[in-house]
């Protein structure tokens, strides 16, 4: 199951590393130095929609990556990171081939400079009748 | 394996809903309403240390909880997001014990206008240079 045009079906040169399901790329644009994406071979759309071979593919090579960059001194931790949004257009930054981001990260880092500093401002406490509306939501 | 004051490995009456190995609670604080985090019920500090059970476990939920978000109307998309900073101290806004938080998304939603708008001008071309050390790195 490969997209004609899709640039993560047909990654060309650019794959990394890969094993059975799964591969590597380097993002390009990237945020920031060592900033990779893991994905499986198969075009899929949706991550529910992975198989459980995917899945463990996929997560081997993030740990595999995570633990790179790490060592190599990329950065002191890392985030992973993994968006669906059917409700934006594919661009040149924002494919539909499921895709997991690893982003290498250090305190104060030039993410947190130039826009993570201002999460700090969302976070507000849950009330009650949030907590039932989407416990009842979750929960069945 | 249960470490004794993490808020994850006792979260009392905070579980919406488990499988063997993971639970689900919702964030609070909480970026947006929705906001909700999957984990092991183990007190595993580094993502790479989750067995294949905890893994399989933990995206079984992950993926029930993104389709009940979607399907409540709580976002038209959703982020997943596992973020391992052992260079942050631990606080009430950031745990150890490792967790991936699922947050409904919307087109220019109260995040995106808060924090994320600032995203795009963190987006570089990545240089030969860059490419043949990270490449390096990584492929082994």
């Amino acid at each position: 199951m490969t997209e004609i045009g899709c640039p993560f079906c047909n990654p060309l040169e650019r794959i990394v590393k890969s094993n059975s399901t799964a591969q590597v790329i380097l993002s390009d644009p990237r945020k920031i130095p060592g900033h990779t994406l893991v994905m499986p071979k198969r075009h899929v759309e949706k991550p529910w929609e992975l198989t459980a071979e995917e899945l463990s593919d996929i997560y081997a090579l993030i740990f595999d990556v995570e633990q790179k960059l790490i060592n190599g001194k990329l950065g002191d931790g890392v985030d992973v990171r993994q968006n669906y949004r059917p409700f934006m257009q594919q661009s040149k930054l924002k494919l539909d081939h499921v895709h997991f981001h690893v982003v290498p990260r250090s305190l104060e880092d030039y993410i947190y400079a130039v826009s993570e500093k201002y999460d700090t401002e969302l976070f507000a406490e849950l009330d009650d009748d949030e907590r039932e509306a989407v416990t009842k939501l979750i929960e069945d």
